[in-house]
């Protein structure tokens, strides 16, 4: 099958290594890195439930997700309109309508363009870094999704707890450094974490990444995972990367 | 040197590995387990340092900071008057009261009773469970060292803000399971974690203890540490844990 009719200039169409997905990439934009691949496995979804993933940027979360959950619906809230089409783009090409559609608008108006508690799922794949006012081009793709220039994770997390039903849950994906801040934020706003995940490069090394299931109104108690290892030797994935890849 | 003279019925007198230092315990009562020795070599205080350590118990960590820092001066506060007694007699065993001194007090009194912003450093290894209201000998010392019969973990953590001076440190040892409670509590009070480590008895199972580094008024930055494992094989010490209980 060609797919090249699907892709515009400077972009790039790359396999989700799943069920035949592709994705519609620009890299002088933003690609999808591991953090999304872990996302998508760390979160669940069960039939019948509507899941929105904020941020959504090229879409890669909604792509993966309707590969490895049985979500009856699947929303995907992009604030940047060239982003937002190139995901819609994706989407069509993979002809995954019918339970996928991506939404051009701000995280910070969610609940009103979705209404409230109206998801059972709420996965996001934030920015990481806390604005940085000095920085040369605010308006960049690629400066957008890694800094809270036009969302922070107060907006986030505030808009996670309106989207979602009572007893619903969310998965987040952020950088060990920001752990305080997304409890806190998460607590705030009535989702208990429950579930947490550190990622390590190497099995002595710090964490690079942090992984958390909130439930909205869930009682204080944290299960935290053993540590999820990426390689177990230079270049060489260990065998749960390799099947949190594949499965 | 015979130190039997020290001890009263029930009691026993046991080595802490170091310094040729020796702590009175009663094990119908509570012994001191590793959560101490850890907690005793995160925290750090420097010379010309005032420390206090809440619910000091038997004293162990007073005891173990006195060997593993400098600090001009190290408090000891306990509420149960038999557990403080018998923790005064170990300081006086040793011959450290230059440095060292247990006070019988409430944790909810500690800043009236020392002063507020009157200490550089707080260490605490509060008891860990919430309180189960349905308990039978709630006076009993195992009880109350473990359960949050007399104090909470907000108690601790307000009375921990209100100890320290501006910018000075507190290390906490916890279940993996409060870590949110912790988090939550030591922001709402002006003390933001900036250090963690959770401690795994193996490098492939979930942590059962967490080490936390708060700074009064700090900013928001967490460094989430490599993981410190307890045995790399059955019955077997890992080199860090054989060092930690060395050095």
């Amino acid at each position: 099958m060609d797919l090249s009719k699907w892709k515009k200039e400077g972009e790039r169409i790359d396999s989700v290594d799943r069920d035949d997905l592709y994705i519609i990439q620009n890299p002088s934009k933003f690609c999808f890195g591991m953090d999304a691949v872990l996302l998508s496995s760390f979160a669940k979804a069960k039939k019948n439930e509507d899941l929105i993933d904020l941020c959504t940027g090229n879409g890669i979360l909604p792509i993966l997700l309707y590969a490895k959950t049985q979500a009856k619906s699947i929303r995907g809230l992009e604030i940047q309109e060239d982003i937002a089409e190139m995901a819609d783009r994706s989407i069509r090409m993979n002809e995954i309508e019918d339970r996928v559609k991506i939404v051009t608008g701000d995280v910070k108006d969610a609940s009103k363009i979705f209404g409230a508690s109206s998801f059972n799922v709420v996965t996001c794949n934030p920015p990481y870094m806390i604005e940085n006012h000095g920085i040369k081009n605010p308006s960049d793709a690629k400066y957008i999704a890694r800094h809270e220039a036009l969302c922070t994770l107060e907006d986030i997390v505030y808009q996670t707890s309106r989207l979602l039903k009572m007893n619903g849950r969310c998965y987040f994906v952020h950088r060990p450094f920001r752990l305080v801040d997304l409890f806190y934020e998460m607590r705030k706003n009535k989702i208990e974490p429950k579930r947490m995940r550190l990622v390590h490069p190497y099995k002595d090394r710090e964490p690079n990444m942090v992984l958390v299931e909130g439930v909205k109104g869930g009682n204080s108690r944290l299960t935290i995972e053993k540590p999820l290892v990426v390689y177990k030797d230079k270049n060489v994935y260990t065998d749960e990367i390799i099947s949190i890849y594949r499965d």
